[in-house]
């Protein structure tokens, strides 16, 4: 499926030193986003019109378009300060002959709502907008989005003034090429906008919505929608599947520092590997005799713990998730649980050298180990049968752990993860049967 | 899609006080495991011609029905012992008015075939055979066996005695309600087989093959063909991921094992927990002072290795296999690994009561849950790419328990499992990458 992006003008509101579609969004330049939503959304062929600033952005799609390896074709708008959006659309009437995304640079649109957009038939020469029918969408600016009045689906009226309306233009389209016939009636009219296309096909009832009633989007048009999109990109990091620990301790400051990581040229795996470190210092640290050693291993063992969600928390952040990273993760993870408890085992062992305290610990190991092997099936379960459980896992494992290093009270925490967690590796195997 | 079962004949080479549908092969009737073979394959509705013992087997249907929750219809076919097997067939006309398959309830056919069967399209009027071109496969009894001669794919002859051929009768049709009529036709003319209707078909070019060159089949027709077919299906329990000592000793054992234990009303789970305790035992008696005892202990460990094989080979022969019971079996495998592991540490702690012998003892199980842990992705991996890797895993690890055991060398053991496991892990971190 082709896909044009418009992305010609100056977009002067939002205060940069970039042209807007370079604007950075949590590490990603809004034009990537777009690029990588679309391509999620089943487009492979991309064509951008570029205007304002057009050669550091072309510059930037070429580098972008190796990466991907998808084709992005650049299109100069030459007289993109004298006319309006949709004569940059009609520039690509050369290059597009059969039905296409269209898309606003500026607008980030879950790729859902693009699926279920390019679902719409356009064969018959007809042209759908997403429009959002939710009254009061939190993400809406209302006093600059551009309305639709509809009569059924068909589009009726357009533009950001009208006083009724029924849905909000979401600045994506899928359109046939008819779309180029009514913009060059538009322009010779003297109308460039592109709204003034969609008036003139909505009198043929060829221009309609595609109703959409949720999923986010938002026009990161103003400093406000910018954060505001920031916050919900966020948001959408924490997890059906986090424990208690990691909703309420763990995932704040993780996000607040992928938030920061995400500007940096740091890879998932990276950031997998050095929350690893951190957990084999902590580890050492643990397992030598005095408190202060310990009390500090207890602190690196948390701070791994929440580092651990970092790698992805970015990954997800800047397209960057892959199996192998997941795999990785999980992995070394394991690795750190197991270090951890045999280090908190050692160091009890410093001061009461018994055949107790060995069994203990490796209970505690084995219970862990059981809560997270059983965890790839039984998160797979919660998340299918949507199950509210109260989730023991290794969040609130390590932060007991960092408790426990705290008060010195090391035995103490391994007796009670040894009972506790494989009192949850039994219960999950009743849960699952 | 319906399917129609001859099961009227008396079946009398193959010696048995039960009528030939009900004879267990591997602990299931025959005839259950035409049905539910059929069932893979797509059909949910089915039809069974009586005859020879037909109460009997009646009764099993309906039992049967129940169980699997598909409908099963008898059908009785009073003139059994006068007439051949096309009249069992032609009874059938009145219960079946679209395409269907047709089944001789002696034939093992993988569900493969029928899947690649029920593609051909018969809506034209036309009867379909599944027919063996390969030259001299090995599960053929070539003096019983009904051959095909063909033009094209379109049968010209079929019948036991003839000297030129193309192809082995399979015993499974894929037929259109035409063969009824053609039936009815050769019954008038005094022939009641099927292979009378076929003829009739074929010189309408209405009966045609549908090539097999791949998977397994066979006639149970006579002891020896019944010895074949056991033979085989033991041998479909060998898995691609079985590692050597899985493969060459606790394989064929357990298969042994299981060709025993399908004759008895044992669930798959109850081995799974069967062999769960064996461990426990093990690791109770290994954690004992005495070499005595480490040794028993050490040759319950290998047993349970032994019997855990059996669950996923008794659940597989008797079509039990389900995902909990797979999911069980590897959860409490890692309980028993860990157990046993801590009982060797503990063993070796007698004697030798040191730091060092817990970090080993630590190390070693941590080894072996990591290989346990990779191992659900990296087996789909090898199996996926169809990779040859030597594989290091469970089987190995306890085989070397049992030696080491027995040879009273707990302490090098554990360095060795530390030291392997952990580099395997290592590897499959990279291998997989």
């Amino acid at each position: 499926m082709k896909c044009l992006i418009i992305a010609a003008g100056r977009g002067s509101r939002l205060k940069h030193n970039k042209p807007k579609p370079l604007v950075k969004l949590l590490g990603v330049p809004l034009i990537e986003r777009v690029i990588r939503t679309a391509i999620e959304a089943g487009a492979d062929d991309f064509f951008v019109v570029v205007g304002y600033r057009a050669e550091e952005i072309e510059n930037f799609l070429k580098e972008l378009s190796r990466k991907l390896s998808v084709p992005i074709k650049s299109i100069r708008n030459e007289r993109w300060s004298e006319l309006e959006n949709g004569y940059s659309v009609y520039l690509a009437k050369d290059y597009i002959n059969e039905p296409f995304l269209l898309s606003m640079c500026d607008h980030i649109v879950d790729a859902e709502i693009l699926k279920k957009l390019t679902q719409c038939r356009v064969e018959d020469g007809s042209v759908y907008l997403a429009a959002d029918v939710r009254k009061g969408f939190e993400f809406v600016d209302i006093d600059d989005v551009t309305k639709v009045k509809l009569d059924g689906d068909v589009i009726v009226d357009i533009g950001k003034a009208l006083k009724e309306y029924d849905a909000y233009d979401m600045g994506v389209f899928y359109c046939s090429t008819a779309i180029f016939d009514a913009l060059g009636e538009a322009i010779r009219e003297g109308n460039s906008s592109l709204s003034s296309a969609i008036k003139i096909l909505g009198k043929e009832k060829r221009a309609r919505v595609c109703p959409i009633d949720k999923g986010f989007w938002i026009d990161v048009d103003t400093e406000e929608a910018y954060k505001k999109a920031e916050r919900h990109l966020l948001e959408t990091l924490k997890k059906k599947t986090d424990g208690p620990i990691s909703r309420y301790v763990n995932r704040p400051v993780s996000t607040f520092l992928s938030r920061f990581l995400v500007r940096f040229n740091i890879t998932p795996n990276q950031i997998t590997v050095f929350s690893f470190i951190i957990s084999l210092v902590a580890a050492f640290l643990i397992s030598q005799k005095s408190y202060l050693s310990l009390a500090i291993g207890g602190i690196l063992a948390q701070l791994s713990s929440i580092v651990d969600g970092c790698d992805g928390e970015v990954a997800r952040l800047k397209f960057l998730s892959s199996d192998y990273g997941a795999w990785l993760d999980r992995v070394l993870d394991r690795y750190s649980d197991g270090l951890i408890i045999l280090a908190l085992t050692v160091h009890v062992l410093h001061y009461n050298f018994s055949l107790t305290v060995v069994v203990v610990g490796f209970l505690a190991l084995l219970g862990s180990f059981l809560v997270s092997y059983t965890a790839i099936w039984y998160d797979e379960l919660i998340k299918r049968k949507n199950l509210k459980v109260f989730r023991i896992g290794r969040d609130l494992r390590i932060f007991l752990i960092f408790l426990a290093c705290l008060f010195n009270i090391p035995l103490l925490i391994l007796i009670f993860i040894a009972i506790i967690m494989n009192l949850e590796a039994l219960r999950r195997i009743i849960v699952v049967y």
